[in-house]
């Protein structure tokens, strides 16, 4: 049967640490309005997505409970001040992944709380800022994440960014980049950490245009599409609920000797 | 070309909560000595392992630097005291692994600190604690942790812990256990963070003989085998070194802007 | 930005044997259509599906190239007659999943020729026919292949499929089933091949109405809509293209030895 | 408890198409004995490893059912003669795949009819015969397979493959190639197909001397000893046999209406 689909737009939401932007005149110059700005409004000329942002010098980092349950994807870019991130809205926003929140994380964000928590490894790399071609390959074909890319698209001036990369193996690899002085970066990673889904995007170091290129800000929206859990929330991500003997789903009878009483909470 | 092994044996260290065997009667009848003893004692009949133990309540919980930089593959039972374990231990436990320490997960610690820092996930299930029957089946044919079982083993007496389990995709499912009161769980499940592999073991419950029965200690003895990374221990896990242009692998000029300066450190 | 969507539906085809329906009365009695037909009809009743069924006696079985060109997701249903069908017609819809078709692999299609060649393994599995109860538990928190169902639902009247299950370790493990009669299954699994999605769903045999059953109807209408890859096919899904020195992105010269003239085909 | 470990040595078989060594002068020059003699005399300088040799040209290819049976770890290198090997002895190798036996594809070997029957996928790529640098990068830290390697090692004269390679997502990725014309590849894939471990590595154009180099030795040293699963071959490795009701680990009542009898074979 055959049916017009009418659906909400995933609301999708750009937090930037926003520090070079006002420190660094170069940056500033690239990025008037923020790389975090620059990034949403690539977003919002997609239908079916809408975009806002957020930035470290907000209230709770513009990022609080109720925020998070209305943000479908978040996406991050954060750099020199990863430090100032607070332990409890990172702890919220690791905590909104496993309910569902896609996250996206892009370039120097391998080094985010919120990444290394959700990693639980060093997320470490080498790297080299000498403005480089990079080319990026796709290595899954047809992937959505690549969707409208021809099997490669390459960035003149970029950061480097080299192996190995300290992070888990991937569900999948998406793209892996080329370096003009001779090194290679897993360059797209997806994951998944409980309901939420994860895509790591390494281009986007801040003293080039790179949030403006049109293949970027496309891997970013197909992001965004792919990323997105339409299921609802799952409401306490970190439950552990004790099922009584009386209403397991097979009868069994209680044996040997028990540490804890019907109902009782689990130790963590 | 033949020529005789000789190896030095795997150090495996048996870290032990030791709380409920101090407290509670029952846990004390079956492990006099301890869970970890027991547990220790299995691993030193077999030809290639020395183990040793540790406890909670020893001074940084018997987890020193030099201890861990000395030990091959930790194992880890802890349930009504995660709480109880340092930050700053359950780190250095962390970086260990990342090092190339292997790691096994025994039962409850689904819930311990090292084993939520390193998946990045909730690690929650569903539990009841009846004294049923458990089965588990072997889902990865021949794989090293499996060797010398059947297609399954039986525990009579198990606590359930059920599906849906709040970890990432393993990289292999070696165990699936079946329940009486009509539950699953992924039992046996592999992992690595950096350079270290990881093992978890769901049996286990304090008030059961588990640690005595003869298939489990062989999975455990398995697990260190596996878990074993002989290679030099990674000296910095967490570095992320800068490679200045004029080493680059590929002669490269350095173009565009830049913020950082040569051999500087990156953010973190 | 917001805007309606319009989409095509996703057209999908049901392939079944059709064999038993013809030969065994207690299934022309559950499926007078057929098997195929009444997986089609509950996938009729979503928006955004069209289904249309195939039959191992139509000629080609009804998967002519141009057929499965204009096939978004295929289901296949096989158990009696995996031998009669064709290696070309096996190798061809294979080949359609390499270009970006999805597909369903539904209970004792285990053993087809398609999955056993997607699969490069030896599928087998242990069985019984005993119309116990079987109950899918899904691991993977809010997958959208699971969308709509708790954390498990039952089947009064199953046969029973055991692990170990001779197949890759997946993408992702979505459901596993407990039987009772003692044994687990790893019920639903995905896989990427080429630029196929694939995903292997448990339940269906023959003899029991369990594509009547609304939780089976719903996760194969789920799979359908995972599997869709919207993606243009790809032309050629086979292509292993030379690249000629002097269209290589980077300026190099030919060094040393050569098997091959320029643009000459490799070796298969 | 520690004693004296001696082991048999890991029984290693290479097999060489033997064909470019016949006809092509450059090549018969670099590998005088074969390009499988030069690999079996650098594996037998390994304590541990037994190398043996076979080629296309031996009877059933060299790879007798005995012969398969007792060898532990199959080494394949082929590029101009993939048709000429028989289906039988192809569908032969896979099952003592499926059995246990660990095996090695090399370089063009990613054509080779066993290599495409356990992938399930095209196995595909770019390709260009230049003699230009190729960088093989580790990217999973101290694994066993790059043992005794840096971060990365070089080849200064190498076919180039590029992505997209059309495999599945492996198990682990170990190597990626940077290439001096701007193409990267994933050199080093490691795969498990029933019992049997699978690892490609990608070097080895038969006009270089890639295989008198001695990172390329260690690496292919390392992989027979990663390869190498030490259980009992499974006897029967695409078995799927049925578990009477009577037999049933938990006592069952037969229910509802079957299509077999007791004991009775599978359909296939």
């Amino acid at each position: 049967m055959t049916a017009p689909l009418s659906k909400s737009p995933i609301r999708a939401l750009v937090w930037g640490e926003n520090v070079h932007e006002q420190k660094n005149a170069t940056v500033r110059e690239i990025y008037p309005n923020g790389m975090h700005s620059c990034i949403a409004d690539a977003l919002n000329t997609q239908d079916g997505i809408v975009a806002e942002t957020a930035v470290l010098q907000d209230p709770e980092h513009g990022l609080s409970a109720d925020r998070l349950a209305k943000t479908d994807v978040l996406l991050w870019w954060g750099h020199a001040a990863h430090g100032d991130v607070s332990d409890e809205v990172a702890q919220r926003v690791v905590e909104a992944v496993w309910s569902g929140m896609g996250m996206i994380f892009l370039h120097s964000a391998h080094f985010a709380k919120p990444f290394k928590m959700l990693m639980g490894a060093a997320c470490n790399l080498t790297w080299r800022e000498a403005g480089e071609r990079e080319r990026l390959w796709v290595t899954s074909k047809n992937h959505p994440i690549a969707a409208g890319l021809g099997d490669y698209f390459e960035l003149e001036n970029e950061e480097m960014y080299g192996e190995p990369f300290g992070v888990p193996e991937p569900l999948e690899t998406v793209f892996i980049s080329w370096f003009q002085g001779g090194e290679v970066f897993r360059s797209g990673l997806t994951y998944k950490r409980g309901a939420g889904n994860i895509f790591y995007f390494r281009p986007g170091h801040e003293t080039y245009p790179t949030y403006h290129d049109a293949n970027v800000q496309r891997v970013i929206s197909n992001g965004v599409t792919w990323a997105f859990n339409p299921a609802a929330r799952v409401a306490n991500p970190t439950d552990a609920p004790n099922i009584p003997v009386e209403t397991a789903l097979e009868p069994i009878q209680e044996r040997g000797p028990r540490l804890h009483s019907d109902g009782e909470e689990g130790f963590r």
